[in-house]
């Protein structure tokens, strides 16, 4: 049994670790720290449980943020609508929750189930949905195991509160994009309220401890920028793609995603080169000279070049140096089921997935 | 206590007269009748009661489509959706309902809700939030009295079922069409959850045996179409503004609504003049050269010559010889919180609404 406290410090590191595994999107750190921080400094820290520690039957509810991130980090909601659209679940599962839990990894969507722990005095339990962060419903490790992602409450700040009942996730998507779009742009949800056994069987474990040690280590490294990076490539299988400086970026918030692409010009042994990531809320591909680079479900991840600290891609902007990193995913993202949810073809792109380490032992 | 049947002839009379009423929107009368008919065959007939045969605290549910007129006729539910969006909202009121009601007039609208009816063994209460119909989930007599649209439920033909709990009708409107149209332009939902007591205080009383006697008038008056309208003019109280020939017809189905503008040639009395008529689902204004001749929230309906039938906006078309006729308003639509709902303003149109008599006579 593994169990461990998160306070004021650990959520500090939690929040940007998760953005390194955010993938540019799952919201920004600072202000996902400075939410949860503010309920975990009135409540008291939240305990971190293992998967393990859940009993088969016991119910556990994702609570997270859908909308684009641009939005998000303009319209932070005030935490009673958290705990309104988690409660909804509950009362539509007919059955109180023994944990909360995150859907994906990202500077928010990995640190507000902890300011709601906070205020209903239940763990967290370290897993997720995703082991990075998608920008769709139906993106999710429960999904692709054919769990279904409802009853799904959405809640605004207004008081509004909707609960889904649909036949698909994909459904799910749909009408829960539709309401957060009339909203506003961005609101709270609770979903995927799913058994303990299930939880077990098909969650993507220890996502929270990873970015726990993520975050530790780009911490301990300080302004060390390129140690703190080599020495989290080698810890996760992950290489550094590209090296630059932005020098485009193009972004659109509409229909609740943002979307748009950023121009990386090469520095040192990328110079005379040019890398293009193209996102939706996460980043998707990163091309540089017409050749594939990595791409979804693989994560890319920029970091900002002096501090390592990740970059997402509502905070891109001319000038900022970047390494441009690639990282495994989870392995049910490389499986059939996996890639059926959230393979390339999933977000329009006209190209077939291979590992980004196989695409660079091919240059 | 006044109690009636209603049969499959019934129904005939009952379509025809609430797309009298329906003032061009609420649906295709031929497409309401043939489907309620289906469901009254198989269950057979309906009670129609009295609002005063409903104890104090009755509940009282309505039932009705939702999106643009030129989707539902393309989109007709199959019956167990209505079942389904119908309990949903008694679950959520924690109660059963002792009747179904409309929550307008129209060719759909008005069938409907006895297609359920019949399904469930209820009887359909006399009256309805509007005394005519209205695009719009605010603009409803009960909304005016500052009773509550929510809990309410929308279902789909796929089997997605959403309930609804907001702070304001208005945002039931902007979430529920949203829902709407993602769900492909139309849906069925069940709304105002109205206690016995609310309904005798605050429906507009019995719209539907006004839609079955001004069904049955137009029916006996076979072809004579122009002696049919002089009888329903003078029953309602309503005058034949406009006579003419439709020689123009724009219009758009966007955002969960049709909206556009039929352009009538005059003929007769009415040669050398042109009436254009816009309408959001329902006619909303008919101008005749420059000067207005009715406004919402009155009635303005276009009936066939010949056959004294009422034509929705989805049914306009070039060559269609058509009397404009302008029908008053409930009185609840003349009075401040009526047209704080549904006045010209609500529709985005810059005019001052003045009962159509008084511009009749100021002419």
């Amino acid at each position: 049994m593994s169990r461990r406290l998160i306070g004021l410090p650990e959520l500090e590191d939690l929040a940007i670790g998760a953005a390194v595994l955010g993938t540019g999107g799952g919201g920004d750190p600072y202000v996902g720290k400075l939410w949860a921080q503010g309920r975990i400094h009135a409540r008291g820290p939240v305990e971190l449980i293992d998967a393990d520690d859940l009993a088969d039957d016991d119910l556990v509810i994702a609570a997270a943020m859908m909308g684009a991130p641009s939005v998000i980090v303009e319209k932070i909601p005030s935490g009673a609508e958290l705990v309104t659209a988690f409660q909804a679940v509950e009362q539509a599962c007919g059955a109180r929750a023994t944990a909360v839990m995150c859907i994906e990894a990202g500077g928010i969507n990995s640190t507000i189930p902890f300011a709601l722990a906070a205020d209903l005095g239940l763990p967290v339990v370290d897993g997720d949905g995703m082991g990075r962060a998608f920008p769709e419903v139906q993106m999710v490790s429960f999904a692709a195991h054919g769990l279904a992602a409802t009853p799904m409450a959405i809640a605004d700040e207004h008081g509004n509160v909707t609960v889904l009942r649909s036949i698909s996730a994909e459904w799910a998507e749909r009408l829960g994009r539709a309401l957060v779009v009339a909203e506003g742009g961005a609101s709270v949800l609770a979903q995927y309220p799913v058994r303990g056994l299930d939880f077990k069987r098909t969650a993507i474990r220890g996502t929270l401890s990873l970015a726990l040690e993520i975050g530790a280590g780009l911490r301990r490294a300080g302004r060390q920028g390129k140690v703190a990076i080599e020495s989290l490539t080698h810890r996760l299988g992950g290489a550094v793609i590209f090296h630059g400086k932005v020098v485009q970026v193009q972004r659109e918030t509409a229909g609740g995603f943002v979307r748009g692409t950023v121009v990386v010009e090469g520095l040192d042994t990328h110079a005379d080169s040019r890398c293009e990531v193209t996102f939706q809320n996460e980043n998707l591909v990163a091309i540089a000279d017409g050749s594939i680079l990595a791409s979804v479900p693989d994560l890319i991840t920029l970091l900002e070049e002096e501090s390592a600290h990740p970059v997402t891609t509502e905070r891109l902007r001319f000038g900022m140096r970047v390494y441009v990193l690639a990282l495994p995913c989870a392995p049910l993202w490389r499986e059939e089921i996996g890639l059926a949810k959230a393979g390339p073809r999933c977000f329009g792109l006209d190209l077939e997935y291979l590992p980004f380490e196989q695409r660079l032992a091919a240059r």
